[in-house]
């Protein structure tokens, strides 16, 4: 695969450096339970894990939200948990509780884990891309996506959500070696399948490590920048032309090393990042993404008009991508997403 | 009520701009369910919330990590959620479930709130102070503590802990009057509490802000820094002499504006906060306090030691309090505390 030509679509120009007013832009978890057509084709599959792995219903949803509100890029719609899941470990989805997985936390646990049916197990996904690649809109961008290893690691670890990663980060200080097998399988897994959505029609790539926030700096170094490097160095290098997004959520003062020493073309920022230290410190080195509250989208009205104008004005004026700070809560109402759209829509930077 | 005396206690004289070798040390929450003594004091009591109003039960967990430990400094034992309490709004603690409120949503449930009774509710937390006063070893500063308007109000707008604050937000961006009455209120009560812990031996108050990391900067001004200044602006004018230390979890970037525009004598870190922009931004201008993560606890041996020794080569050269950057864990071995205590108290920096 060589260098591709200049992209003309919107989402692709942002990443590729150009300043665009207005923005273009798509929201985190776009495709989901706040949208009556989404709930109503989840109804129809079994689990949560099910309607990941059916190309038909994974693709419809995630062209819904392109249907209302004409976003400049839709992401494929899948969970991070689908590497664990196709590693062997077992996973799953309860209603109302989050995930719930068999916990590996030794050596041996690890030792049951296997690579090596990785894509054959995520041939559904690859699938609902392809079928993404012909059905999107033009001028719409297709993002591939996946968990950074530190924080598909958390799950693995914990066996579920966490409060404090008490037990990743034990197994991370008191057995070191163990972690480090784990981090690199992840590492390796998630290269392989990225690779492989880019190669059925994904192009950009979205990195998810949710829970950045939680390491002190010598562990982000090593568990958050070290990973996130070898994933943006390997897309660059086998895949080259496709840009990476980092989303190290709550990094902090971390997030300008991020930026530095990984090398991602965008990063996506968190509702608490200063826009003007953003605009400062990121975005003169990569296009920044963000940072909405998503509970702004819930509240609506003036407030909400505000928030974007806030942002707008800050970050409008250098490399942007307009986005939530973190994903679209449930109890949003669909109106004030389309509030946000025609606002965004008709801004004059 | 005059200015006191230049202090002669480790941990005071540290937050009056001394760099001490070592530093000055001591744990949040160090009275708590990791002590086995701890666990038996708590099975006399009733209810958690008995516990904190019992000043013998009270004191006696307070003194009880000084005895194993040597601490510099012991901090009131009690809840930040006594405030909402002594306004009259229900509050239940549940075995392993956390806080629950009856919820504050609206002005109609604002104006059933009433603080004439505050004192008469916390007097015996002021007798605790009372006590631990009197009973607390010569070398030992005594901490008063409230947690701050904005992480008290999350608790009282979600009636229990939460993971986005949403109906918090959503009160404060669509009824902000409504929302800014019950900041009023919580800030005047908390300041009225604060007084009245000092009065009754407070040699130093922390603010606890656990929830600032959730606010965009435009709200984290004014939530967060505006009644955080406001109660160092009137403990500093009613009660000279006594410093203040904030503790605004998870500000990232905005933990300097918090420390220039508070005016807070020290500012606990968590533990994402790297060290040495730590060290050029805020220790120049104030005293900082932490941020070993608590889990490094948990874990113990050698990563224990070099995340201790990591945090001192570069905060130990400046004005700093040995601290974590969050409350112990109650799976924490006490041993390990001791190991903590041991090779802090053998520091040569």
């Amino acid at each position: 695969m060589t260098d591709r030509s200049p992209p003309t679509k919107r989402f692709l120009r942002a990443l590729a450096g150009e300043t665009l007013s207005p923005p273009p832009f798509w929201l985190m978890r776009q495709a989901g339970r706040y949208l009556p057509e989404y709930r109503e084709t989840r109804a129809t599959a079994g689990s949560f894990l099910d309607l990941c792995y059916n190309p038909a219903l994974a693709s419809e949803v995630t062209l819904q939200p392109l249907r209302r509100y004409g976003f400049d890029a839709a992401i494929l719609f899948s969970d991070i948990l689908v590497v664990p899941d196709a590693l062997g470990q077992t996973v799953a989805f309860r209603e109302g509780e989050g995930p719930v997985l068999t916990p590996i936390r030794s050596a041996g646990d690890l030792s049951r884990l296997d690579a090596s049916g990785l894509h054959q197990h995520l041939a559904p996904v690859y699938a609902t891309m392809a079928t993404l690649s012909k059905a999107i809109p033009a001028t719409t961008a297709l993002i591939g996506f996946a968990g950074a290893p530190w924080t598909v690691a958390t799950y693995m670890v914990e066996g579920s959500g966490s409060k404090d990663f008490a037990q990743t980060k034990k197994l991370m200080w008191s057995e070191p070696e163990t972690f480090a097998r784990l981090m690199q399988m992840l590492t390796t897994a998630t290269g392989d399948y990225l690779i492989r959505q880019i190669d059925n029609g994904a192009e950009a790539i979205q990195i998810f490590d949710t829970w950045a926030g939680a390491l002190p700096e010598d562990q982000f170094e090593r568990w958050v920048i070290g990973p996130t490097r070898s994933l943006v160095e390997r897309i660059r290098s086998e895949r080259p032309g496709v840009p990476v997004v980092g989303f190290p959520r709550q990094a902090g003062i971390l997030y300008e090393r991020f930026v530095t020493e990984t090398g991602v073309d965008g990063v996506s920022l968190d509702s608490g990042v200063p826009l003007a230290w953003a605009a400062e410190k990121l975005q003169p080195r990569c296009t920044v993404q963000g940072n909405l509250d998503p509970i702004l989208l819930v509240a609506g009205g003036e407030a909400l008009d505000a928030g974007i104008d806030r942002i707008l004005k800050v970050l409008g004026k250098g490399r942007f991508i307009f986005n939530l700070g973190h994903g679209i809560v449930p109890q949003t109402p669909p109106e004030h997403v389309a509030r946000l759209a025609e606002r965004l829509k008709g801004w004059k930077g």
